[in-house]
């Protein structure tokens, strides 16, 4: 992204977040005032395990991931892609990070931080009940989620994510995505080679 | 539990939450008019696959289990017990509900649904930042739940439900664990026999 795309992409954002949350003048002054855009660059740790950062993003172009790092090996927990937020556990915990966070590809984000989220819901309290239900929204989407997580063969997880995040087989490696999906490359190359059998088999049939 | 054990629970319940909420005498009025409580026996299912339920249920007494029917097989994707909270997907997806919650033990709960919420949260506005921060609060132990179930071997898993959830594993079945922990009766009775040898070993090396 060169600076002309990011200036578009700002104006973009506030434009959609204007026409969806309806924001006065007063409100969009403020927000211009806190300085809450930042663009990574592909590669960029943003989170580290054993840090102590309570700086939340909000994806507005790119794809962040989250992953541990267990003996040595990188554990994929979360992708997150434009219009979805990462807020760090530390912020609710206090304890530090158990986990890392990297840009997967190069990334516009605006940022929040327990300060100005105090400030502004103080100043504007409409925005608590936005920022409720939006916390309700995704905490059935994620119990969701694992749920789904939970009671899928490894088969079905894949073909889960295949409907679920299509945008992101092409915008990911795919040895990430077989350990977002807690299985090693090699198992996901052969659910892949199975699923297209049965397409080609199914696509005879149909014939 | 009788009706006098149900009678002391609701009055301590209602003193907590005074004590942590600080409610005012007509915060407490417009509660006690709601007729929020409700005692379920062991064994109740308060939510089926296929309905289309809104009622959100918070645990004062007891333990709910949700699982899903997969070809016939119950998996079981949570446990809620004191102080936490059930609430269907319903709610936020306007869907048909995937799975079941139903009552290990004798359960009493204070109800909600969407109306009684939005009648409570526009005649006292305080209570959205209290409702706001229980969901952050929640999402943050859930996700961090979620991440720390991709991450595991099957006996880590259990090592951290043993460590996480120790009530639990005296007021529930061991194949309901099983199934929760997303592993068969046998695997997780071979586990448990290899931590208790691994005990017992490293109990000799102590000595």
């Amino acid at each position: 992204m060169n600076l002309k795309d990011i200036e578009i992409l700002k104006t973009q954002y506030l434009k959609e977040m204007t026409r969806l949350l309806n924001f006065s003048e007063e409100e969009l002054a403020v927000i211009h005032s806190l300085n809450i855009f930042r663009a990574y660059k592909k590669g960029t740790i943003l989170l580290k395990e054993g840090q102590f950062s309570k700086t939340s993003y909000y994806l507005i172009k790119g794809c962040l991931r989250s992953y541990y790092l267990v003996d040595g090996e990188e554990k994929i927990t979360a992708f997150f892609t434009e219009n979805e937020q990462f807020s760090p556990s530390c912020i609710i915990t206090n304890k530090p990070s158990e986990h890392y966070v990297a840009c997967v590809e190069d990334c516009l984000v605006s940022i929040g931080t327990p300060e100005s989220e105090k400030m502004m819901l103080e100043r504007f309290p409409r925005f608590e009940k936005i920022c409720r239900l939006y916390s309700e929204e995704l905490l059935v989407k994620q119990q969701t989620a694992f749920d789904h997580f939970k009671i899928a063969s490894p088969e079905q997880r894949y073909m889960n994510f295949v409907s679920s995040r299509p945008d992101l087989l092409q915008r990911v490696p795919q040895y990430q995505i077989a350990s977002y999906l807690g299985l090693t490359p090699q198992s996901l190359s052969r659910i892949r080679k199975r699923l297209v059998k049965t397409e080609q088999y199914l696509h005879k049939v149909a014939i």
